[in-house]
């Protein structure tokens, strides 16, 4: 854990220099406009230690999978995202002598970024080995106004002499992903224009053949004057450079602009990139850097508007949480439904940019109330598009066609995880996936969805569901046998509970779809049993069956359920009694050590509780929460905010805020020492829910907005905003009141502990205390 | 399945020369001597088709472990046997043309394996392009005499042509290991000696540092006159030749002859290698060939002595099983209790030469009936050899101080293997390594053998057992939590019928070997007690309670015990029912239909009875058979000997010789379609114990041995000759008769079907038919 971001509102500032420090710098400070993003790389030269890292959305790279021991049905490739061509390189050299803040004494360094208006600026002050000092100023984004442009604004300073600049500034595609299986390099060169346009390199993707243009045009202003660069003919592979020699005057700076774009054939005939990047940057510099960074705050201010948390009475949980959002928003904007967002967004190359059920279980949620509809709605029909591959996915591994097991990780549909416990057992992702639907049409009330899209996927889970359970003649009932769960320290075990109590949902909701679909437009679901081969009679009566006779274990003596088969047979010990010597487990336990105890990874029983909570009294609830809790360990970062949302539903305010906390600076504070590899993106959905879903107690239920809130008490108040069909509500609450601020026309009704209380446009204050009993 | 080797009672014959069968046959026709090995590639070039091999026992290489997903536990890197320097390298050239089977028209060609005297003959007539004919005869083999030295004997004589032939004769040690982790040379060169005395290699193994060096003297006689060869000057790497143009007279042949060594340091000091394999090369080239080769006849006709079983009525069927002994005795000689067994012997890479539970659970019965006490013994002592690093392994895995897990894979005692299925739950190994040590001693009667070094053993594993199980709140018993046994269609099950009986078994016998040592000699006992810090009284008394106490599953309905938690949650499908299009499962299922089935790899609870038959009654053993046998679809070699040796017991002859037939002719008729990457050495034991143990009935019991013979309907008789206690038994088993000559001066009592027989030197005739009620 590391203390060294300051705390203020808008901002996250990194003061002084520290090299140790600096991957972790280059993942918090990282910015992405949802198409392209980059780690908080220097621009100028920097031989310290440093991740380089620049990604373009969808453009992946199938690596050939690395394994130790084979498995028939693994996949052969995991689809990676790219580190792509680095577009703001500088080299800068002072009378011969190269800037590098690795090799100077640097003072007055600062990192600071602006998530108000969705900037990076960097100012510092460096004296190089000759005891000359430079002044610079370095400001960035990536535009989510124009999501094609990304700019920088680079100020240079002599203070203490005058002398010669060489000045080069580069685009750099000779990249390789760190986590490349087998050491090879993903991009070849395809073309390279140099003129008076700027700079544009072309690369493909090796295997997937996906043409990116990186193009950037410089421009170096002293004195208010342009100075021309000229283009430096090299021989590097992928990389092409312009330099300049100019006189500095101390205490005259100098300002450089790099205009960029990265543009790909996902998006553009790869034989119009060309001149489409060349249009794209040649009217952004028509704009000019401040022009651009002017519509970026703009467009930030709406982002904001939709979907701001304001938290008083403590500076830091607010800039986690304004933190928190703006990452996701930088990551995932809902404007193409081919994209995803990756566990690390575009902060870092584990875990390979791909898509997982995190999308699914925590993110969706955080779109539905803080993005228009049509956000989340991209999100499930990125699965439906993947529906065929799901169900190639599932006859691989012997399931009758039809059936669709949606993959642990993938980019394009097709599986890339390759452990057998995971790839072919974790597959109460499937669930999740159902879930998302049910889930989005209870917010958004577009039951259209289900005909449009959403039947046919539940339709291939569900007969998954059917296919994988089978009949035990021991316990009269179904059963699913070598399955993992969401807690993933326990492998190949027997009828998770939370796997078989989503398979029986599945089953049971595939059926209500069609039933809906079918009374809503019998059309459309007669094209829909065609397509799908549905057998209405015996499907549904199979799916019936099942999902009624499904087992579900279950411990009388203690009242709780069972996370698994012989759950019970472990030696049962709790958290609070393991030193913290031997924390976290996962680093200083062996697998097979984890593998026997008890100790839970992540919400999995309380996942399921968590998603089905109306099925369960809060006496049920009670007695597994505490159950459970005393067992989990939370070393997934998505664990915590289904506990403090459980606990705030428990009305246990202190253990609910003590979740929270895990989470809401995990990256801030480097919690777990791996934020130098990128940020927990889909983490950070869990943290606004934690807020939402838990303090403020939201839920929608039968088309109704409703809220339990409470206050943490260590906040004076706190408010957050959310759009529900088609209105904005802004919440805050405070000791005693929730103050309810609509853009509403209508009056509308929200429920608050369980009672209907109307709303109106402008602000309605009730106090919520005088509800309670 | 294949069939193209010619069935012989002494030979292996190959007639008639397929590319296609050519790696096959190199595995087949492997030659070894326990020190070093070859596969049977050609001597002079070959272009086509060929998996080169040649193998030094004891020198490995780790090489770097290669993972998809790294688990804490695991190790860094895997030993491997190394393809090492090729001694036998002949470049032959008429003409300039060079002779390349894969260039020629092949007639007359035939590979011999004469295994009554140990060596491999080839011949053949080859039309080269230019339509020169020659007539070539090879014999080599590895000396079991000698076991540092191997020679070759080559006759070339033209047959249509006079001409010049150019011959290079050549060490090549530029050789990779075709499993190679990350495609590294695993040998650099340390020196080169080449004179009168011979050519000289020497190599060193990256990382582990053993030299290793490759002597051999090449002799040319033509018209009985030696021709000299000049040696060389060649830059390539790791390569010595030397050569020499004769002009070849129509229809007059050359003899070429080399003898070679290998040495390593691992026997010599490195200073002394060259001096000592000069002496090893020039006292063999003294001998000569035929003399050398007299030898060869002489020790193998000792060994045949010793332990060869005749089959009479089936060709193929002897033919068969002297191929397993052959092998078994060209892999293993007992002579260095740092060697061991690896699965494929010096036949191929594969599995990395290293030593598997095989060993004890199936290798150590043959070596026990067939070869002198020290041989077996040294295949214990080789474990305790390991214990320290098995108690290092443990402690890695979290276990406390002075628990020993022996590794699954290993070749210093350190575990190579990297599944954490397998890994860290396959611990019943460690229940074959203290069984192996019971049943050697109740074979060989050397009690003696606990002292010295079999307690300190036995207490590592109880010890781990006590660690490794954990008292069940809710079952009130011990219960093992996952774990993989033999059967590795299921992974990390609980409670596995066969580790938790075994475990069971190893306290107990654990403590019961304390007591004999202690009676016996105390003194001693003493010691192992101090150096062990066994605390006798709470030691033995957690062992004889988790003995007592530890769940075994069982279904009183089917009065069967179960193989695990939840066997019976699994759809029952019975073997027979399998269409032959989806077999064999490991090729034609997904790993997760695989584990998720009821089919058994290999005999898991019926290991366990074989292991303890006496605890079972027959009516017990049966239901488990019948239950077990028909859900087990043998896709391990090491599976049907052990339901030969059931069925024969359940007097089912017929099912006893089908599973008898599915071994003993697996890789010379390549039954799986993988001969070609090695023979399965420790499978060929198995065999072995369906004739002796199945067929034969052979057991000790209370120090005496007992026959329980059947003769399968398709045979007039077998025999098999055995050492027991210093004296040598040959058993004949013919229809009604079993007919035991042996060389006791002694009168000595046998048992046949529970009644005592006294047996005198010479020949005693039985009837045992008239001993069955």
């Amino acid at each position: 854990m590391k203390n060294y971001i300051q705390a203020e509102q808008w901002n996250i500032i990194e003061n002084g220099f520290d090299s140790h420090l600096n991957k972790i710098s280059e993942s918090i400070f990282s910015l992405g406009n949802g198409r392209m993003g980059q780690r908080a790389n220097f621009e100028e030269t920097y031989t310290g230690d440093t991740l380089q890292g620049n990604y373009v959305a969808g453009v992946y790279y199938p690596d050939k999978t690395r394994v130790g021991w084979w498995k028939n049905g693994y996949p052969e490739y995991f689809a990676k995202v790219l580190n792509a061509a680095d577009w703001m390189g500088l080299e800068l050299r002072l009378d011969g002598e190269l800037l590098d803040l690795n090799l100077c004494k640097v003072t007055a360094f600062q990192r600071l970024l602006n998530m108000k208006e969705g900037y990076l600026e960097r100012t510092f002050t460096a004296e190089l080995a000759s005891g000359k000092q430079v002044q610079v100023k370095a400001k960035r984004f990536f535009s989510i106004a124009n999501d094609e442009v990304a700019a920088l604004h680079y100020q240079l300073t002599p203070l203490n002499f005058s002398g010669k600049l060489d000045l080069t500034s580069f685009i750099d595609g000779d990249v390789k992903n760190q986590d490349s299986n087998y050491e090879e390099k993903f991009w070849d060169e395809v073309s390279r224009v140099q003129g008076t346009k700027g700079t544009y390199l072309t690369l493909r993707t090796k295997k997937t053949e996906f043409d990116v243009i990186t193009g950037v045009k410089t421009l170096v202003i002293k004195n208010d004057k342009a100075v021309e660069l000229s283009i430096d003919t090299t021989n590097l592979e992928k990389y092409l450079s312009e330099s300049v020699s100019i006189v500095l005057t101390e205490n005259e700076g100098i300002d450089i602009y790099k205009i960029a774009t990265n543009l790909s054939s996902q998006n553009y005939p790869a034989a119009d990139l060309q001149a489409r990047a060349e249009e794209v940057v040649n009217a952004a510099v028509a704009k000019g850097f401040d022009e651009l960074l002017k519509e970026q705050a703009a467009a930030w201010a709406t982002k904001w508007q939709e979907g701001d948390i304001i938290i008083e009475g403590d500076v830091a949980a607010q800039q986690a949480i304004r933190f928190n959002i703006f990452q996701l928003n930088q990551t995932y904007t809902g404007k193409d439904a081919r994209l995803n967002i990756g566990p690390k967004g575009f902060t870092g190359e584990k875990y390979g940019g791909s898509t997982y059920w995190d999308t699914e279980a925590y993110c969706i949620p955080f779109y539905l109330s803080t993005a228009p509809q049509e956000v989340s709605k991209n999100l499930l029909v990125y699965r439906y598009k993947h529906l065929e591959k799901a169900i190639e996915n599932a006859e691989k591994l012997g399931f009758n066609k039809g059936a669709a097991l949606y993959p642990m990780v993938t980019m394009n549909g097709e599986e890339c995880h390759n452990e057998w416990e995971i790839t072919f057992e974790e597959i109460h992702r499937n669930g999740a996936i159902a879930f998302a639907i049910f889930n989005y049409i209870r917010y958004t009330g577009d039951v259209a969805y289900l005909k449009e899209f959403g039947l046919e996927v539940l339709i291939g889970i569900a007969r998954f569901w059917k296919q994988r359970v089978n009949w035990s003649a021991d316990k009269k009932q179904y059963v699913m046998l070598g399955v993992t769960g969401p807690n993933e320290y326990e492998n190949n075990i027997n009828n998770n509970w939370y796997t078989n109590t989503l398979a029986s949902w599945c089953l049971k909701y595939a059926a209500e779809a069609a039933g809906i679909v079918n009374a809503e437009d019998p059309e459309q679901y007669q094209l829909i049993v065609a397509k799908t081969s549905l057998k209405e009679a015996t499907e549904f009566a199979d799916w019936k069956k099942i999902s009624e006779n499904i087992y579900l274990p279950y411990d009388e003596e203690r009242g709780v359920f069972l996370q698994q088969d012989g759950y019970l047979d472990k030696e049962q010990i709790l958290v609070k009694d393991l030193p913290a010597s031997e924390r976290p487990l996962n680093q200083k336990w062996s697998w097979d050590r984890i593998l026997r105890s008890c100790f839970i990874k992540q919400a999995d029983v309380l996942q399921g509780m968590y998603f089905f909570e109306d099925d369960y009294d809060m006496d049920t609830l009670k007695r597994n929460f505490d159950f459970y809790e005393s067992r989990t360990v939370h070393e997934s970062s998505l664990s915590p905010c289904v506990h403090s949302i459980l606990a705030a539903k428990l009305n246990d305010g202190d253990r609910a805020y003590e979740f929270y906390l895990r989470t809401s600076r995990l990256d801030l504070d480097d919690y777990n020492n791996d934020t130098e590899d990128g940020l927990h993106i889909t983490s950070m959905a869990g943290t606004w829910m934690s807020i939402v879903e838990g303090f403020g107690g939201m839920r929608v239920k039968e088309n109704t907005l409703s809220f339990n809130p409470f206050l943490p008490e260590q906040w004076t108040s706190f408010a957050f905003t959310i759009g529900f069909r088609g209105t904005q509500f802004n919440v805050k609450v405070t000791k005693d009141e929730i103050i309810i601020n609509t853009t509403s026309k209508e009056l509308v009704h929200i429920n608050i502990f369980n009672k209907l209380h109307p709303v109106s446009a402008g602000e309605t204050v009730i106090n919520y205390k005088g509800l309670l009993v």
